[in-house]
């Protein structure tokens, strides 16, 4: 590659004299340069010299230079402090680098970064500080298990990716900028966006509607998509709305980059898996198996929020919080030499809740901006949310003062998290005295929560860091480990909370919990979340008395429902048509073009045209197939 | 071909008793059955075949039956009454056709086809009567004769595009229906649209902008275009901006089918030639050689106006009037079984010329509707038609009596021929009494026009057919045939008017009797069509007073300009914005959809925004490279 020997040159040109440079390689976006000795590169020539190449750079010590890792363990023990409360050293020769997993990597980082350096020093292995989960999670247990496990392989794929990254590529005609809607146009599900310049392809989101058969894919037979093509693809969050295709796109032939953050490659696992595990006891067909998953978490580069990323020769990505669930981002896309910006949103939340800041309203530049629509009808707007909170303890009160038990059926991923911060702070403050069960995927998924501190809200960052407070870790959550303990919480008189999935009562363990609850009137249930036509919760939501269920041999019999049933809207993680429209109002800069996505057809329609008239700008409700051209 | 073989038992099973079936092929859209004895095939029987098969049916008889051409040709000349003036007898034993050129080719066929059917049996080879143009055409000799000279070849590529059309296309999934726009959106030139759905690739149009060079050819680089996946081109008429870059595409491997209009076909290539010739003369690139333009003509399948053809497994295109151009059409496409129908009106004028009849505006049926918009600005209505003639005639009359000679610049296909339409009407009535010299390409345009007269007007119809005169072969009109011809009318005293090429004054004849007669203020000019900015037409038009021009040995000279500079609109070929708005109001059925392309943005986005507001119908104004899903 030519490139990369011009960028050696030019490398070993603006080095500090006496670096002993032994190779130079492209790993993913970044630059690496292998070492004898790394030390002689300060902060300060690395950032200038990313700033002359343009290019983010590492620095990684030769791995002649490392020291034995059983001595270098004893190095580290010595040298960070023991309050850190390491829990784990994990070598990894390929990088040179040293997972030091701790209770409080600030502590392995030292203050400036001292520790850290000192450590560096004495081992030469790049230490990589990561904190230890106060929950343990056996995804990201596994997920590093993999990485480790095919480091090889791993670093064969990055170092792929790297060449195709930074291909020089001849620029013939105009530079221009379109995206295909292959799926969430004028529809919720199978988000998809592909977008194409004339040197790049890239996928935005990769989505299944599991609730729509005919229309559960992607529309992959678009002419201009093929998967050769596909230079990297982007994932906003880890709800199979907008990943759970992903492990497909693996299984035809896709061997290329998903650029997302941590959290949403651990939490996308987790989903891709469970959808995984239910299609498969339902006799359901999925486009993947297990391995797919795995090549998924294998491809992935993990991007920090705010950090600006070479994904092709003339397309920089950084990705921005969304506010929607943990880890979701707004994907920044910036274009050629200061040509063009483009941002979509995702699914977006510019609210304060419990978990999560609002969503980012300011970028650097932006001429197109891709907005969801979820709410964005004219009579979308939802009850304020402190208003939600009161009303949903007031029920929980009521019926443990009856000695019932309060089922909530909720989807495991973000919405389960919300209602466990609210449910903490009222048994915090003595409102209730219940525990309050965890079944299903929420257990799995807050212990992701917990493993990424730095991605919650500055509230719940004061309280975790300052107040040495996680309100997850409070002992008015119990795990339900399997069906003894779920039988257990059914059969005995306490009163007590239930959260479980599935949310809208389509199967899972909320559905075991429902049928076993409804027809005593102490008990309520409460949906908190949108309940589709023709789901079971949808009938008891309606006000159905009876309910028809098939039984273990096969039987039906009709059981009465007799619970307390209520709805308690507010606690979404989109914005309401409020929220939405103030989104538009308020992000810099302006852009010219919106672009509504991801809503009902009336919903789109609705909000393009509200946009249109509001705030005079080009917008547009495309459909699926539809192909803009934005610049 | 599995296809090939069930049609085959089909037909053995639906034919009369007795018929020797030798074969049956595909041949382009139709299905060809060789047979020994074809006379056994009534009209009826034909019909019933083609109803039954859902397919275009030729009974073509086994070349083993046919009579030896030497003695056909006898029988022929004994059988077709004298009157008829046969002019020329081509064999052609690959299809068994024999073409009887004639000056009445009506004799040849007879009341109700008696004549041809008796050919037809006393020499077994397939009569093609067609026209003797009235004045020969060396376009249409050299295509006949490439045709002949090749047919091996053309017959293989009609077999190959025929089994292409009939294949079998499994459906998965939706039918949807997209059109990518890769030229002629929101401008004009270039017009290229790219139709595709699951089964199907089709363009329609394929042209050049050559007076922009950096957006001279259609957008290939959309990433749902591929040479190799395109089932059909479909040309609508001949102008270059609509098939300029056709002979281009196969020259980047091409080698399917060509639909359009035999007048449309012959048109074409003659100016595709002279696009060629021109360029080579100016050292400009062309995208093609001749080679190329004869493949065109070989892959060109010929469609007469109203007859449906199978273009791919799932659609069907019909062509119908346009009204804007010898052979102009609007292509129909049908979809699926009775799915959806879409028009595509390529140039139109919705008003009665004086060479052709106004555009067709009903149809079996229609759910949208891609319109032209190059008058489609709020500004945009042009003078009644019959004010812009006496005003022309005005001029000529009033430079004719001066002594003077008056230079008409004009597009040598099209507009020439109205002009001549009128100009041999004054000059019929005695307006006046002064030759009218043709320049460039006009002679050879209107020799194609006299070869079609079944697509001029009625009232031309009338004219040549019943009345027996054919206004093209007036007496009035002279062909320049060389440079002595062109010198001695510009040296002569006799006064006389001069239609040439180019019509901006760009080059060619106009340019030369331009620079000769605009010192003399008895002489005139007359622009009759729109000239671009920059050109010297332009200039001339504006009132400059001296124009600087290089001469042969290469210097500057200035040239006074003191002829009559006069403008008469109202000769356009296009529809006027009030003509587009009645055509959109006139059109049957009413579509649901109706795309705006092939005008300047400002008109394009006026008047979708016009159809939008009287109408409340979808409207769309495109950019080049937008793709809009239509179903």
């Amino acid at each position: 590659m030519e490139v990369l020997e011009r960028l050696k040159e030019e490398i070993i040109n603006k080095s500090p004299k006496g670096a002993k440079i032994i190779d130079v390689q492209f790993e993913g976006p970044e630059l690496v340069i292998y070492v004898k000795n790394p030390e002689i590169y300060t902060n300060d020539i690395i950032k200038q010299l990313a700033k002359d190449l343009r290019k983010r750079i590492v620095i990684r010590p030769d791995p002649s230079v490392l020291m034995e890792p059983e001595l270098a363990k004893k190095k580290i023990l010595e040298i960070v402090p023991e309050d850190a409360g390491i829990t784990d050293i994990i070598f990894d020769a390929n990088t040179g680098e040293v997972i030091i997993e701790s209770k409080k990597p600030g502590l392995v980082i030292g203050k400036e970064g001292k520790t850290l350096e000192a450590i560096k020093k004495a081992i030469r292995w790049a230490p990589k500080p990561v904190r230890a989960p106060p929950i343990p999670s056996e995804t990201i247990k596994a997920i590093r298990a993999t990485l480790f496990r095919e480091r090889d392989e791993v670093k064969e794929i990055l170092r792929r990716i790297g060449r195709r990254i930074h291909r020089e590529v001849i620029q013939k005609g105009d530079y221009w900028i379109r995206v295909s809607f292959l799926g969430g146009a004028r529809e919720v599900g199978r988000s998809c966006l592909l977008l194409q310049t004339p040197d790049t392809k890239v996928l935005l989101d990769c989505g299944v509607n599991i609730a729509y058969e005919e229309k559960m894919y992607p529309q992959f037979d678009a002419p201009e998509f093929s998967i050769e093509d596909l230079d990297a693809v982007i994932i906003t969050h880890a709800h199979l709305d907008h990943c759970g295709f992903l492990p497909g796109l693996f299984r035809y032939g896709y061997d290329g980059p998903v650029y997302c953050t941590r959290p949403t490659r651990d939490l996308m696992t987790l989903l891709q898996k469970d959808y995984l595990d239910i299609a498969e006891k339902e006799g359901k067909p999925v486009p993947f198996s297990s391995k797919e998953i795995k090549e998924c978490v294998k491809h992935v580069i993990p991007l920090d929020y705010g950090v600006t990323t070479d994904i092709s020769p003339s397309i920089k990505l950084t990705l921005h919080n969304a506010g929607h669930v943990l880890g979701s981002a707004i994907a920044h896309l910036h274009f050629g030499e200061g040509l063009y910006n483009l941002a979509y949103t995702g699914d977006l939340k510019f609210d304060t809740s419990r978990l999560l800041e609002p969503a980012v309203c300011q970028f650097p530049r932006l001429e197109a901006l891709i907005i969801e629509s979820t709410y964005g009808g004219y009579d979308d707007v939802l009850p304020d949310r402190a208003e939600a909170e009161k009303e949903l303890l007031r029920i929980v009160i009521e019926h443990i003062e009856k000695g019932g038990k309060i089922l909530i059926p909720v989807f495991g991923v973000g919405r389960a998290q919300e209602l466990m911060l609210v449910l903490e702070e009222g048994y915090n403050q003595g409102i209730f005295n219940a525990p309050v069960y965890l079944d299903g995927m929420i257990w799995e998924a807050t212990a992701i929560h917990t493993a990424y501190p730095e991605y919650l809200s500055k509230d719940m960052r004061r309280k975790i860091f300052q107040e040495g407070d996680n309100p997850f870790l409070s002992d008015v959550f119990q795990r339900v480990r399997n069906t003894n303990d779920r039988r257990r919480i059914i059969d005995d008189s306490e009163p007590c909370v239930i959260l479980a999935t599935s949310g809208m009562l389509t199967g899972g363990p909320s559905l075991e919990y429902f049928k076993n609850l409804a027809p005593d009137e102490k008990n309520a249930i409460i949906f908190v979340g949108y309940q589709a036509e023709g789901t079971l919760g949808r009938k008891v939501q309606k006000g159905w008395k009876e309910i028809p269920i098939v039984t273990k041999n096969g039987k039906t019999k009709s059981i009465p429902i007799n619970m307390g049933v209520y709805t308690v809207e507010g606690f979404s993680g989109h914005s309401d048509r409020k929220q939405l429209i103030r989104y538009v109002r308020k992000v810099k800069p302006s852009p010219e073009k919106i672009i509504m996505v991801h809503g009902e057809e009336s919903k789109c329609l609705d909000f393009s045209s509200t946009v249109n008239r509001l705030f005079k700008k080009e917008t547009y409700a495309p459909r699926v197939l539809d192909c803009i051209r934005v610049k």
